[in-house]
């Protein structure tokens, strides 16, 4: 069947460039607005005010560091793009539209932590939020693989960055992270910092230094 | 007429490359910044206060969409720009000027729920400045196309972010919705994010794919 | 003595993509922040409130005229770039140093309308910046002039948008508009807009379509 | 040993275009996001609220120069990059952490003005962010050097900005700075700014114009 229709012909490519560039802007504005949410307490001594900003500080860290992974993850799948199509640039939005709305439940942890009530709901919108865009990713990902946008050589340049890299387990330990956050939100908060730097740090390229060097 | 001034020499083109990059700024910015216009309600249990936020989001996803949908329509006509001139630089400041204006009337109708007597005034506003995105895109493509600065293959790459894509019903949709604001804003606004999805939402990829795919 | 020493020793040069893309940036964002600083009014009725906003929308509007104007220029410059040296990097610094803080002066002319003390003050201070931004895109023409970093061929792509463009006659109208502003500010801001307009209206090139097109 | 695993096999290298861009877009918001901070007094005359703002001028100054001074040693770097590899990629973002976090110890040090209390503290937390910025500048360059990324012309095409410039002087001007910051918290922020221009103001360069010129 696909041999009747000529897949050059009912489909139609377009230039990577601009992807490239926008979905840097967004990644770029989304993770540098965050340091808009970040703040110190606002009574007692000056070394008091600073220490009550912690619950400020831990979630722009997470949120620093997964929207850094998230742009790994997004440099890894470009690089190794040679076109696009238009269902591409669509699951890109997706992709950019969870990436760009972070910055909103990171506030809302970071206040949470004075409002007891809302913590754990609060958390476990972030907690989804840090998922959805872990997921979309792999989506991205998927989808270039499925519709032949991929160079033939399955080079593996960045490959801890990879969106398929250890994908069910960190899945499955957002889900934990989410569900131990409805009793403990402070644990939870802690449990996506490790998932964050999980994704960011390059075990395997620091193993091979390690290795290499000694 | 036009013969004896040849056109190369009367006319100086530019680089599209800075045209191109300065624009996937501002989109990517103002995209991004609509983040910080979202809020939840200011009183009750968090489960109340994240629902009362719900103007926030319909707000915060319609324009998201609009200007991922102005986005996807710019980039279809940069994709086959070859040169760029004067007049075009100046006429996409238009839209750009549109464009990034569009988190102020998102912050009014967002928080204008609230007041019931500015909700029809802010609605509207809102909706004209869609229509405007909308319209000043089209003009984008149509001068590009009357000043001879698209390649002569008529690709069709991305057809359906084409501003051109179904013009006539898109503004008719936006006029009916500004209209029916006067009496019910809250249906304007669902009916601007049936029209920004609308635009988003390739159907014809859709269809190939389920057709190609059974 | 230049003999002596041969330039192509004595002198470094780097590329200008990162000069570019950076400089986009920081023009992108710059114009798309604008819309954080606008308001409406906070009493009354709803038309009342929007129209209230009236010093906010005429002060974004001649910060966006005036961003738009300075790129329009940047670029003219480095459409003829063929290579940047240290000394362009830094001057460039400074042109962005200038563009990035309008947003701040914008803000004060706009609140300064409730605030007749404080209204000269500010009409004079945003004035020196819109100023400071024109001579200062003029220095950075120039310094690429007397360098020799421009290309051989004096092909003026975008005539109208050059830094270069009546000079003396602009630089004389800011410090007319700024030394009117000390009677009369609100005259003084209706000057900035019509020297914005006038820099981004390509009055060359609307002439010419109309000769051509008749 | 290193013979025996060859560097092509074991080691995967990516492109350095998306590299640049996204920290292109991180430098150039992180700068333009400043002037969010700048504010004038609440009280008093429009001349004595524009002179009570002087500490949020200067604390904008001295963040100014210095991420534009980060932005010319990282372009220094890419510009002799060849390839780029997991390692850089994480490393630059740690970089890209410092620059971006920037606009909040420079609020609190603008603020901090009014705090005698905290000003020591804030002052202290300014100058270990601008000293760690530079710190990894360095540890950035020195890593593309160790890895083999750079190209093997030693070009040295703006020697003024790179991270290895006076590192030592620089490092202990920071530690001074900080540590005068305990008594005087003002002067500290002085010596910042000295220590900023310093990095930004190619001395180098300028004695190179006027030995020519003359």
């Amino acid at each position: 069947m696909p041999g009747d229709v000529p897949e050059s012909d009912s489909h139609r490519y377009v230039r990577t460039t601009r992807l490239e560039a926008f979905s840097d802007g967004v990644f770029a504005i989304a993770i540098t607005l965050l340091v808009l949410e970040l703040a110190i307490g606002q009574s007692g001594s000056a070394v008091h005010r600073v220490l009550e900003g912690r619950p400020f500080y831990l979630a722009y860290l997470v949120s620093f560091l997964t929207i850094g992974a998230a742009w790994l993850g997004h440099n890894a799948i470009t690089d190794r793009l040679t076109k696009a199509d238009a269902g591409l640039l669509r699951l890109n939005m997706v992709v950019l539209l969870a990436v760009s709305v972070l910055p909103f439940p990171t506030r809302l942890v970071a206040e949470g932590i004075h409002d007891s009530s809302g913590e754990r709901l609060f958390v476990a919108m972030y907690g989804l939020t840090l998922l959805a865009i872990r997921v979309l990713l792999f989506a991205l990902d998927d989808y270039c693989q499925r519709e032949h946008l991929y160079t033939g050589i399955a080079s593996g340049e960045d490959e801890e960055a990879s969106p398929r890299k250890a994908l069910l387990p960190v899945v499955a330990g957002y889900v934990v992270a989410i569900l131990v956050g409805i009793a403990l939100p402070a644990v939870a908060v802690a449990l996506y910092c490790v998932l964050a730097l999980y994704l960011v740090v390059p075990f395997w390229e620091l193993g091979r230094l390690l290795l290499t060097r000694t």
